[in-house]
């Protein structure tokens, strides 16, 4: 990437915004943790910060939608990501539906521990002691033990969550398919062909690819919408503590996720790897 | 991007690659121009020089196989390309469904043209005059003449090779989709929770990344093959003028946007912009 010289230029405003984002994940981390960890729990604390985490990504995608009008094209796979992370990327963040898997994730690895302890004790009341230990507000907390209490009902509503947020991703998809086609067709393409120098400007070209990167924005503010719908619908189905559990993890993957990212990406730059698994890439 | 100090890293392997892949499209351009230009038209020599096309894209193909099979994060949305570029990908490369719509694009230009120059000339001669000029390897050639003379049997052929396309295009996206969902479920999200420091090493989260970027590879193959598949087909259904112009669109495309995405990049770190269409970013 170029070093632009302006501060002002809208790459900049753009990943300041992103950075800023970054840095409150890990103070809401924090926080997050904090009030898990009260032994006595407070419903009502952990409500308040859970509606402030959702107002962090009101704000966030605002912001983003705000600075994206007419360049929304470095969100689809921003220049200060990982490699990783933009593989990871729909439409310029996580995929909803991602939301859902990393709440059964939780619950999953929370069922497995119980039932391992369980086995370790070897008796049914072994069951019991891990499950009473964690449950309504006991244990030493933030240590996601809440997930392993999802009722069936729960996870009923979770599921159905999941079935729309899926439906949602797959409108969007073809969406976004459709116009990535359309710069293929006129006028972009044909134009691309009657010019006799390659890139000169076209008055015409610029205007389409302005409205493709306007139509792109829209889509993206709809994915942004979907995440925040999902998202709220899944607090909501949850209990506070629940909620604030799942909130941690899923900043902690999104944070990980950035950090491993870079891990990776250094070892791409020197050289032929040597990671844990695989036999090392070929070149 | 950080430099990179080796010059056999992966980064830059992948980054040559693509550079040299680049060259020979604008050497093949100017290839198909020139052998399209001639007045008396070579079918032989035009097949030739669509077999090396094809045999090109192979090669590319190859290349990318190799040097992703552990780093195939970055295929996704390299880092060598523009935003708008990234933007308008689909499995590190362009969607095969886009092919057929350059062909659908082409085809429309020239039959607008035909019927500009008929209603221009005011009589039904002056249609015939236009299509007699372009037709078996009249007019000035290289200028996409031939696309207008699609046949109906053709475009039927055409047709169904988009539907095929597209269909193979929703079966792989999905398979995208659940290969980025699997990251944000076990074991990567559990061990994001679970560790004390973000982003610590962890042997079962590198083997999942690993195994992630292999099986992101896998698809990207498979992507690169249905791209193949795709071309080699519409060239089998054109006649050897028609397929000429058609590559030569196609590369004539790729080409233009990738300088047509600079100079937005270059706008976007400038300022505001100030392109011809929409009313500028509101930052």
């Amino acid at each position: 990437m170029e070093n632009p010289s302006s501060s002002s230029n809208i790459e900049n405003l753009q990943r300041n915004c992103y950075n800023e984002w970054m840095s409150l994940q890990a103070k809401r981390m924090t926080e997050l943790k904090q009030a898990l960890s009260n032994g006595e729990k407070d419903d009502d604390e952990l409500r308040d910060m859970i509606q402030t985490v959702i107002g962090d990504f009101k704000d966030y995608a605002r912001k983003r939608s705000e600075h994206s009008r007419r360049y929304s094209s470095n969100y689809i796979a921003p220049t200060w990501n990982t490699c990783l992370e933009n593989a990871l990327l729909w439409m310029g963040g996580c995929r909803p539906s991602s939301f859902i898997r990393l709440v059964y994730a939780m619950c999953g690895s929370q069922t497995e521990l119980r039932f391992t302890n369980f086995l370790g004790n070897n008796n049914i009341d072994g069951l019991r002691v891990a499950m009473d230990e964690t449950r309504d507000g006991g244990g030493s907390g933030g240590g996601g033990e809440s997930m392993g209490d999802l009722t069936a009902e729960q996870l009923f509503k979770i599921n159905e969550l999941h079935m729309i947020a899926v439906k949602e991703e797959n409108r969007l998809t073809k969406q976004s398919a459709s116009l990535q086609e359309d710069s293929a067709d006129m006028p972009i393409a044909v134009a691309a062909f009657y010019k006799e120098v390659i890139g000169e400007a076209d008055v015409e070209v610029e205007r389409a690819l302005d409205k493709h990167e306007e139509d792109m924005a829209g889509l993206l503010a709809e994915a942004d919408k979907l995440r925040l719908t999902t998202l709220t619908k899944i607090v909501e189905i949850l209990t506070p503590v629940q909620a604030a559990d799942f909130l941690l993890a899923g900043k902690k993957l999104h944070l990980s996720i950035h950090e491993w990212g870079k891990l990776r990406e250094r070892r791409r730059l020197e050289g032929c790897g040597g990671g844990s698994g695989g036999e090392g890439a070929r070149e």
